[in-house]
């Protein structure tokens, strides 16, 4: 992990720091290896520490290898305090909580403290060889999990057992947990693009929209696909086509050093000439790594450039009320030359058994 | 819903403020009943508004019905700057983020805003008749899931087949998800209060620490076993009856217009009387609702008082490093006359099959 904190401290150089007050816990897992649900990183010219409490001792020690873990009780302000050096400016993160951040104001005094904003977010656009393979891991075990799920979907099934089921599925292949709520929105629920789980029971010709993603060893996965389990007549067809097409045009588009915007517009352009334009209200994709969304973000109002390194969903949709919704969503990883879509082995076809 | 935000009325006439913002996901679910990840609630003298995005258009008016809905694209601070009487101040929650902070302030002026602590949460500590019902449904749930897995657990499975069939088993009970990461500490893992999830398998004599609940229409269950499969040793029981006796004495101490640290103080001296007292490392309880830890805390160093309409843990526990650990954690409610154990169905004893 040395190579990542060496990162941030390049990073603080530029902004004339030399410490920071990591409090985002995908940042301090990004920068330590500890996956707990409370911890804090402390840098300063002398010591990079990792804060946390009594519960996770045994596992920070585990997880964080190289790293001085601080158990704190009590406060964690009053242990930062004595660890800075006298005087010294701290930068800290403008994710963190008001109240947070007045404690410390109250403790070092406002003028020591420097709001930093996307400082470690920007190191982790990029993903490292390790970073690629444990997101490769994560999506592993949902394409398992849905692949299992396949053979059991079926008329009469509810959404709920549907979502349990393949969550289900994706913990036996090794997911320590949903990336997120697993979404299914069947037949009309399917024009919310992020429908609430329901006990509504699948019918035969309806449109399934599966949302999924796997948590393994703090990294993430997020897919989409759009089914009709038996039939499908030719506006279900036709909207899965276009979104499909879509999808096509975006890939097209891909390649380091394009900007994500021209991506966004690429995809949106054949959603609007078939006439869905209106009905595709959300970005196109998001960056997924330790978090389900970061950057990059995919959109027409997206000032980032494509690198090499980079991994994203492709997820264009078209949304009517009353009717119902199709989302295909794909996870792309940006290469020195061009880009491998992680997801392909997922079929992406609405027929759900070809 | 009408009476909470009556209640966050009173609530705010007490320290002078006519308007306020809730961006705590929890908060704006207790006021409007919508279960989406992403909304604020604006309270004004004429108007009180669920604020969320495109995608939740068609869940927030199923959910909150009664309120007005606005569907803010681009940034929320201008549609509040909107909204808000000419140079009205307005309450913000001191949870919010930093930068959410800055970027109202910018718009409003620092001096129209008004940090607040606490405010909604004070509501949300004694739970309505609704509340309790809910919270009870999601506790079904997650003890409906139990008793399926018990019947499952062998030698042999691993922590995380384990975590993933009880998942599986409470979702097909109903839950719309886990309300916290499923904890499965077998062996020495158990020696973790927080034990991450690991492939470990487990063995007949293991102890087995299971910290479970679930998540249904936005309440939350916590409650934790931990048992032996086959057989268990001298030493083994001895603590988990420490554990036990630890539940039995706070029990006795429980009830309305009782200082939450006397409760503490109560398990807290079973578990040192055994000679285990630096071993029990945490609090005795928490609040359980909308969040999985919330008001009251029950702890040494609490200054809540049990109040009819309380419902919160009662979870001693014994951690020793290398050998495992043993916690027994209950649901209590506090009634008018005393309490009810709402997870009183699910058996305490350390063997797996009576």
């Amino acid at each position: 992990m040395n190579e990542r904190s060496e990162g941030l401290r390049a990073e603080l150089d530029k902004v004339g720091l030399e410490c920071m007050l990591v409090t985002r816990i995908e940042n301090v897992r990004y920068l330590t290896g500890f996956q707990g649900s409370n911890g804090a990183v402390l840098m300063t010219p002398d010591a990079a520490l990792l804060m946390t409490d009594g519960r996770y001792r045994e596992q920070a020690n585990r997880q964080a290898p190289g790293w001085d873990v601080l158990i704190y009780s009590g406060s964690m302000v009053e242990s930062i305090e004595k660890i800075l050096p006298y005087g010294a400016r701290c930068g800290f993160e403008v994710t963190c909580r008001y109240d947070s951040y007045r404690k410390l104001a109250k403790t070092l005094g406002e003028s020591r403290l420097e709001p930093l904003d996307g400082t470690v977010e920007k190191l982790r656009v990029v993903k490292d060889a390790v970073e690629v393979k444990s997101i490769k891991a994560a999506l592993g075990c949902a394409l398992k999990g849905f692949a299992a799920l396949r053979e059991k979907i079926s008329p009469g099934m509810s959404e709920r057992e549907l979502a349990a089921e393949l969550d289900y599925r994706m913990a036996l292949a090794g997911a320590d947990s949903p990336a997120f709520d697993t979404i299914v929105g069947s037949g009309p629920n399917s024009s919310q693009p992020h429908a609430p789980i329901s006990d509504r029971r699948l019918e035969p010709q309806d449109l399934v929209m599966i949302d999924f993603g796997a948590l393994k060893a703090g990294y993430r996965s997020d897919t989409t696909r759009t089914v009709c389990i038996r039939t499908f007549d030719k506006e279900q067809e036709k909207v899965h086509d276009t979104v499909a097409s879509a999808v096509e045009a975006a890939m097209e588009k891909i390649a380091p050093g394009i900007e994500a915007s021209a991506v966004d517009a690429a995809a949106r352009e054949v959603v609007a000439v078939a006439g869905y334009g209106e009905r595709f209200t959300h970005a196109l994709g998001h960056g997924v790594g330790l978090e389900t969304h970061e950057s990059p973000t995919i959109s027409s109002v997206s000032n980032d450039v494509l690198e090499p390194g980079m991994i994203f969903t492709i997820e264009p949709g078209i949304y009517i009320e009353g009717w119902g919704g199709v989302r295909i969503e794909e996870m792309v990883l940006i290469t020195s030359d061009g880009f491998e879509i992680l997801s392909e082995s997922l079929p992406r076809e609405i027929r759900l058994q070809p």
